[in-house]
Parts: C-alpha cells; structure tokens; sequence
C-alpha cells in the first residue's frame, strides 16, 4: 500500500475530525436553533454533537493510538491503558448523546426507538459497548489464557473498523432523516437544496471522507504495529499491579 | 481468525443474499404497489430492488470469487474474468436501477441528487465505476507494469470493502428515506410502527447483517487465496490470447 508517513496524515485526520465536529456544532447553532438541556429540541441538538465527537472522532482516535509509532517502543500496556480510556470517553459521550435524544423524544411524547436510523444506531452502540467489555476481559484482565487472547485479537480488530463503518452509516442516515424533518412543509424543501440541506449534506460527505480515511489508515500495513509481540498479548492490567 | 469451512459458510450467505433480494421485491410488491417501467413509482419500486440485486448482493458474489478454494489451483486467468464479468453484470443493474429513479422523478418533476441519499449513492456508484474501471486497466491489460499492478493491489482490496460499506450505508439511508416518504401523514405512521416499517427496518437490518458476513469473510485470512504469486499478478488478458 501507498505509503505517506502516519504523522502528518494522522495531523490532517485531526483536522478534518475538529471539521466534523465543528461544522455538526455550527448546524445545531446556525439552524437548528442551538443548544440547551432542557428536554426541547436544543436538547435534541446535543444528539448529532456528541455522536460525531464520540462515536466517530474520539472513536477513530482511540483506534489509531497503535497506530502511533512512538506507541512501538517499549511496553504496550500504557497504550492499551490510553485505548481502553479513550473508548471509554466515547462511551459516556454515547451515553449522553442517547439520553439527550430519548429526552426530547419522551418531553415531546414522540416514540423512541422507530426509525431505521434508530435501528441501526443502536446496534452500532451495542457491538461498540460489547467490544469495550471483550477487549476489557480479554486483554487488560490477567485470567484469560494466552491462545484466547490471540484468538480474539482479529475479532477484536475487525469489529474495530466495522463499528466504525456503522457508525459512518449511523450519522448518514441521521442527518438524511433530520433534513426530511427539517425541511419537510417549508417554503424551499429539502429537493429545492436551501443553504441547510447543502450544508448538511456536506457534512454527511464529509464524515463519510472522515471515516473511510481512518480505515484506510487502519488498513495500511506500514502504519501497523510490527510483529505480534506474545509476550506483550500476554501482559494483563493486573500483572503489572502485582 | 476462527475458521468454518468456507463452502457451508457461503452457502449461508448465499441464502441470505437471496433473502434480501426476495424481501425487497415483497416490499415493492406487496406494500410498494408492484412493478412496471413507465416512470410510474410502480418504476421507482424496481430502484431498490436492482440496487440490492447488484450492489449488495452480486458485488459481494463478485467479490468473494477468489475465497472459493477451487479457484487457487491453476491460472488465475479465469477467476479474473469471472469477477470482471460479475461485476460488469453489477454496474448494468446499476445503470437500470438509476434509470428507474431518474425516469420516475422526472416523470413526476421531483428534483433529481437533492437527499444526502442520492449524494452518499452517487458517489458509491461513481467510486465502484472508477474501481472497474482501474481494475480492467490494472489487471488485464497487458501493458501495466508488475510495480504497478503490485502497487495498485491492496488499493483495489481496500475499495473492494469500502465500496460494500458504502453501499450497505446507501441501502439503509434509502429504505429510511422511503420509509418517511410512504409513512408520513398516514393513519399509522412510522412513529407507531406499521407493519411496513416493521418489515422495511428489518430488511435494513437483514442488509447490515449480510453485509457484515461478507466484509468478514473477505477479512478472514485463512479463506484468502495464498500467497501473491507474482507470475499470477502479470497474467493479463491478453497474454494469453497472443
């Protein structure tokens, strides 16, 4: 595979990361009427935000951690350490942009839980929160013997992109519904193309961008760390403790 | 990576693919309103189902073509043909699966490429299109040095995925939109969950889960072809026609 170096094109990911969250924050601002937590829209708002800050960017960031090659040299465990904590960071963010949603929805006695979208983004949350907890079990807790580690280290790396791809499709198919709810019955509709639904638009291309780039990143065998070290797969959370 | 055998597993995936074909069509039967080619939305309904005829259900037969292990043995020659073939049939119901769409917006003045939907498919179609095309160019033409076909490789591996990705985001983003469509003002609309959005979220689902399958079998180390033989990647087509 091509390869640029990891630093620089990780610094560019950052940037096009700041862009998706702040061009998410700046619909919710800009459009649909700002930010509050207070069980209205402006609450509802919060929804978009903390999904692509969490579910997307913090998400990808966390997966490139080894990716890092400064992250090569010496033990692994404060890597995992930073893995497990930033895939935590994204969990509560999770968290919040669903009870930001579920409270909206239940003040304005709208049912939760319906649309496609909402399918799918719970799946997508549920197998992130599953490999949280495997990825937990099975290589920071000391008691999980070594071939079950290697066993399911390839799991644990292929659902690592996957739940990023249905995370990519999660936010597509949430600012496609929002822009039908939006801009449904207005005096320029949706396929009239006002300023939001460019906007919008835009933006989903964007995280689309986003996402296939940091696979991509994930995927090149240059940018991975070298050689399964079994000693270092072996080395639990609670060894290093004793 | 755990390893079934591939034949039984593809048997599976095979009866999936026919699955979501089969309830596609059933939606455009039963609740759609049935199938015609008159710019009619009885010529809409054929959109969904050539779109996941082809871009779900054949790319992924065309994609999995080298995981079959009758196909290591001997030249790689025809496989290659077999893929370009299958993926050839693709962008035909592609095209048709467009033109249905097209003709029927037009036929009814709806603005064409306006939902974030129609950008996210477009740009699926087009990235496919161009990965055909690269693919014809790389792989059996004579003329394409070995540095580049060895280069290019991994880069069509890679947007092998992606575009199935990309694709099964299109599919879902297009059933929730059509969803919205068909269950706004009604009796029942999508917020009760009818039996058509029932129906249609589950076939979102059934897309998601088979699309999974697949991009896991094509990661799946054990049911990739072994080793890159390079004499196999200068095999253009027509060597051997010489």
């Amino acid at each position: 595979m091509p390869s640029v170096p990891f630093l620089p094109f990780s610094i560019f990911l950052g940037i096009l990361g700041v862009l998706c969250v702040g061009l998410t924050s700046f619909w919710g601002q800009h459009w649909l009427g700002g930010f509050a937590w207070d069980g209205s829209s402006k609450m509802f708002n919060w929804h978009p935000v903390l999904m692509v800050t969490g579910m997307l960017v913090l998400y990808s960031t966390a997966a490139l951690v080894y990716r890092v090659p400064i992250s090569w040299e010496g033990p692994k465990l404060p890597w995992k350490l930073l893995h497990a904590a930033l895939t935590l960071a994204v969990f509560i963010l999770v968290v919040l942009g669903l009870v930001a949603v579920f409270e909206f929805h239940n003040k304005k006695e709208i049912p939760n839980m319906y649309s496609l979208h909402s399918w799918l983004g719970l799946a997508t949350v549920l197998l992130f929160s599953g490999q949280w907890l495997m990825g937990f079990t099975y290589f920071l807790l000391p008691w999980t013997p070594i071939w079950l580690r290697s066993f399911y280290k390839p799991i644990h790396v292929f659902f690592g992109s996957s739940i990023l791809s249905l995370a990519v499709a999660a936010c597509i198919s949430g600012v496609n519904e929002k822009l039908f709810f939006r801009l449904t019955n207005q005096t320029t509709p949706y396929n009239k193309l006002p300023a939001e639904a460019w906007f919008a638009n835009s933006l989903g291309m964007l995280i689309l961008v986003f996402g296939l780039l940091v696979l991509w990143s994930l995927a090149t065998p240059t940018w991975k760390r070298p050689d399964v070290d079994l000693q270092e797969i072996q080395e639990p959370l609670l060894q290093e403790a004793r």
